[in-house]
């Protein structure tokens, strides 16, 4: 039997990834214990794959699909794969046990890669013979739009599975980083908190109002950070470079530092006052409908970056 | 004399403010009191007229610069105007004394707005016969093609000259925020900065390359931030809105600010290293080409903006 991909786990994080590497040529198989997750799941990917298709970011729906097989036996679906991403539950003792389950069913090479955005793999690969082709995995929700994968290995993930899963994320059309530490949120959650935490003090001291403060980074920041990332918009903002605009700006930043608080400030009647607002844009009901929006409007973004490359 | 806009002081941010204003089609009589510095601006100018053109932003380049009058005469460039945007050297005692010329040569109800990224308009407005009038409207680099100005107002502005303002930037297709206080860094620079802080940190601590950092962003965080902007990002990213969220990721990111080292990690060695990093991506020789690319993708990402609208 060819080498396969086995994603564990039908959920939402799970059928994405069967789109990403399915969508790449590889033979899939998704797992699911549960019969009629795995019947959501069929669902769920031809929507996808329809939607991808319609916005040009997909030729064939129909062969995509085709690469995928669901399997609700695990002995079955993981037999043979070369690879393994893990999309179980966030819930360390289920992970210990699945990683266990999963230890004996594929070769000692085999690579399983944790999809978890917040447990760090060490916590459930520490038992096994094999720890070594553990590590995370992490996507951004939905992967097959948001290419972006933290690759995160544990003391004991050996070189090689680290440079396997780089390499086949990369050719599969991802775009993994390196995260050389097991650090609590990765990278992408940390910078998130970072500018969120900011964000509710600003919101708390009544500096700015939330529909402004979307504003101030949809209007502003946001855009060049689209294509070109914090580092290289400092270093491209000063005639000479990063350390020039360093010598400029940085004594601003470390005051903005030493100004923060010590509690981030997320209290529940703030966000209560916030979710208020943003309810004033956008009504409940209108929710779904705007999820949608932002879906499209992502596809039509990656679309548009498409014909930049 | 029908009333126009004046900007005074034509570096970088003048000439982009008098392109903003003149598409709008709006009269506008550029000042500085160099003569090589008005004729400077003007093949700049003219140059970015043609750029926005080429890029499909701008209907006709003639027309726009047709409504820009370059005056090296303070009191010519400001007789009868409605509007002074003012672009002078970001010096507490130059703009104090510049305040004060300008307040002789306008009408008391004329609008004074200072592009400054750093100094309260209250510091050189506090002696003017009416101060009232006077307030902070900062764009980012260049305004022309990123649309947020920051509108921040002293103690002692008046609301009506805040709401004037914000029309007017609103009526120009600009898209305004309102800045409550006189905070260190306005809005954008704290977020920025928040970012920016975290990222130093986590480049110090050897976490992840300044390469893979910017991936972080502009291959993940950073494309819903271009077209949603933070919260709305969250609160679609939780079944239940913006307090779900906070619910399930609100003690991480609390850990996160916990986390913090008390001095913000600017130190010149760790920019060096980064710069080195960047500079292998980007030689020092190709920066001014990088830069003309960064300004050619904003100006893609722009025109593909408008036809989502």
């Amino acid at each position: 039997m060819a080498p396969h991909i086995a994603v564990v786990g039908a959920g939402l994080i799970g059928r994405a990834w069967a789109i990403v590497f399915a969508r790449a040529g590889h033979a899939i198989r998704l797992y699911d214990p549960s019969q009629s997750a795995l019947e959501n799941a069929q669902a769920a990917i031809q929507q996808s794959l329809a939607d991808l298709v319609a916005a040009d970011l997909l030729a064939s729906a129909t062969e995509t699909f085709s690469h995928i097989q669901f399997d609700d036996c695990l002995a079955k679906a993981l037999e043979g794969a070369r690879y393994v991403q893990e999309c179980g539950p966030e819930q360390l003792d289920v992970k210990r046990d699945l990683y266990q389950k999963m230890e004996a069913l594929v070769a000692p090479e085999t690579i399983l890669a944790s999809s978890t955005s917040g447990i760090s793999a060490s916590h459930f690969s520490d038992h096994l013979a094999h720890p070594e082709r553990c590590l995370v995995a992490h996507p951004v929700n939905p992967p097959y739009l948001i290419p972006l994968v933290e690759v995160v290995p544990t003391p004991m993930t050996s070189a090689q599975a680290v440079e396997m899963t780089m390499k086949l994320q990369r050719d599969i059309g991802q775009q993994p980083v390196l995260v050389r530490e097991e650090i609590q949120g990765f990278v992408l959650n940390r910078l998130q908190g970072a500018l969120l935490n900011e964000a509710m003090r600003l919101l708390h001291d009544g500096v700015i109002s939330a529909v402004d403060l979307d504003k101030t980074v949809k209007h502003g920041l946001g855009l060049r950070w689209s294509f070109m990332g914090p580092l290289e918009t400092i270093d491209l903002n000063a005639p000479g470079g990063i350390c020039d605009y360093a010598e400029r700006y940085g004594p601003l930043y470390q005051d903005i530092d030493r100004q923060r608080s010590d509690t981030a400030p997320w209290y529940p009647e703030l966000l209560t006052t916030i979710e208020g607002e943003l309810r004033q844009q956008v009504a409940a009901s209108d929710l779904a409908a705007r999820q949608q929006w932002r879906d499209q409007s992502l596809m039509a973004l990656i679309s548009h970056q498409r014909t930049r490359r």
